[in-house]
């Protein structure tokens, strides 16, 4: 099968068969990780690789703590104004589709928005290129790679102000300078493993920020302060985390994952410009290496193209569903074939239709 | 190996091998649990079999909803003075342990707390029988099974004020009149299946209580809303869950759970009561049928037991790190076999020494 999903998605072939062993037996200690203590050395040293291989592969200084946490990017919509922004301080979000949407939406619970970029003018098909960010905002949040509307950063904004990014769906995916980020966060399901876990990476001297009294298991200086270890951590989602980083290091690192990316996104989007059938909006220089969204000319036809999709194995085809229209998802574990096979399929299907 | 751990704990060696395959190849479709999308048939339909067998081996009534949320009993200690008590609003909490404390401590950032039982006074040592919790408390919160203590909620106070309980560490192990509680909430580590994912049963009669503006992915009403799948849910841990419910139902359900945590607490206890180098404080009526807390009259010969439990593949006997001592967890999943085991080495350990 040629897995396509947005998220959950596909994982290495390898990172999935040394679960599938460690939830039967962990290290050969004749117990599951689904059984073992949170505070044994055994998980203990999990965790501890993780965080120093999240440090390695993005090439993090010493300012940086790297935090494993319950939940998804919707909780840090939450968690992020609640520690870093006071009742009358403002925050400056960049709106660029449905996720960062969700964010303004949480941070306005806490603070005030200012609303610094938007692309909702052009329904959501590019990336704002000049626009200032006011000396009183507290941070700049961004969303990396718009996982529904198919747009990614390419140049980050240039801005003293502390920047926030919501990195979901292309962490790992490509070589960043990540210092000049105070936050980044990022749900597991995409590149990084499986749902359930958050990363979180802080540059500590942004905390703290707020005087606000936060609940004990949101407060990011605590989960610091505990070694990303305050309560029973969703063990075996950092575990499956850890297993796919060590494959993203083995492979390469993060310019063989980019490389990657660049090669299979090329190719697909050059298929859909060269095809009349088909037709991508977003603006070129934004397009997303990781998740292609397209449509065809002919509505009709879409139906008839998901089904042979279907019959030949691919999945994960469809559109987010308030957008309708195509998305073809190019995470780091999808094999450059599995793009080959479905460009062909495009061609061939464009040549009898 | 016999597993006495407190949570992450032992579960069904049938649920792990399901477990273990379907990360391989889910319901023979060809693709890993941890690679389908949360919106497919496939996974709404393991949602929903696993939020109607909770209905089922919990004899919920139509008036609650069945939710599985992100995180542990942490994030509820948080989560449920947020969706229920109002900032002028006062809650009575019962304070018999860690855990509770805890709680007590999460409600206070958002309304008042009136500790209406506490059994602080004799080390936790036993529950609260005789307390009246006044009319203007929003709710009443306790923990029925004190999985650090040792004490376990035998018969729950009668009170017309909604009963809010955290049931982590003994859920599904007993029968009980669950429709007298008006919210139940239970992290899955223990009981139920995998760390990162957590049960909450809602009689929607108590929502809305409260006024305040809550983060969207905190209020319940917007769970209920959603099917429980307002956002990515932590896939693989609700699927962990839903075998071991289909275990616990095809072992003969609550009744055979409690008649098996029955049998194991009483040959344990009897040991430990017979024995004169072990010694349990926790005051009879009150002890649990899941975690036995005890300590030796003679601490020197502490590690030199844990050292021959040890020896013997019997782990997670140590006592919680605060508190010291011995304690020995009694699972659903824990075969008689294994506490038989360790009576055996409990007698055999006092007649060398």
């Amino acid at each position: 099968m040629h897995n396509f999903n947005s998220g959950p998605s596909i994982l290495p072939q390898e990172v999935l068969a040394q679960t599938a062993n460690a939830v039967i037996d962990f290290n050969n200690i004749g117990l599951s990780i689904l059984e073992i203590g949170h505070r044994t050395n055994w998980f203990v040293d999990v965790m501890e690789e993780a965080r120093a291989l999240v440090k390695e592969l993005m090439q993090l200084n010493e300012h940086y703590e790297v935090l494993f946490l319950h939940g998804g990017a919707t909780t840090q919509f939450m968690q992020v104004p609640m520690n870093l922004l006071d009742n009358n301080a403002t925050a400056a979000y960049c709106d660029n589709g449905v996720w960062g949407s969700k964010a303004i939406k949480e941070a306005s619970v806490f603070g005030h928005v200012n609303v610094v970029a938007s692309s909702k003018d052009k329904n959501y098909t590019y990336l704002n290129k000049n626009f200032t960010v006011p000396q009183d905002c507290t941070y700049l949040h961004l969303t990396s790679n718009n996982t529904v509307e198919g747009t990614q950063w390419h140049q980050f904004p240039t801005t003293n102000t502390p920047i926030v990014a919501d990195m979901s769906s292309d962490i790992f995916s490509r070589e960043i300078n990540f210092n000049l980020f105070s936050l980044i966060y990022a749900g597991a399901q995409k590149n990084m493993g499986a749902a359930g876990v958050t990363l979180v990476v802080i540059n500590k001297n942004i905390l703290p920020k707020t005087n606000r009294n936060i609940p004990a298991i949101m407060n990011y200086q605590n989960h610091i302060d505990a070694g990303s270890l305050l309560n029973t951590p969703p063990v075996f989602a950092v575990y499956v985390t850890l297993l796919t980083l060590r494959w993203i290091k083995k492979e390469g690192g993060l310019a063989i994952m980019q490389k990657r990316a660049e090669q299979k996104s090329s190719l697909l989007y050059q298929t859909i410009d060269e095809l009349p059938i088909f037709h991508c909006p977003i603006q070129k220089e934004d397009r997303s290496n990781m998740n292609a969204v397209f449509y065809m000319q002919d509505e009709n036809l879409q139906n008839l193209f998901l089904n042979v999709c279907k019959e030949n194995g691919m999945i994960g085809v469809k559109g987010y569903r308030t957008m309708g229209g195509l998305r073809i998802s190019m995470y780091n574990a999808l094999p450059l074939e599995s793009v080959v096979a479905i460009t062909d399929l495009m061609k061939d299907f464009a040549n009898k239709n």
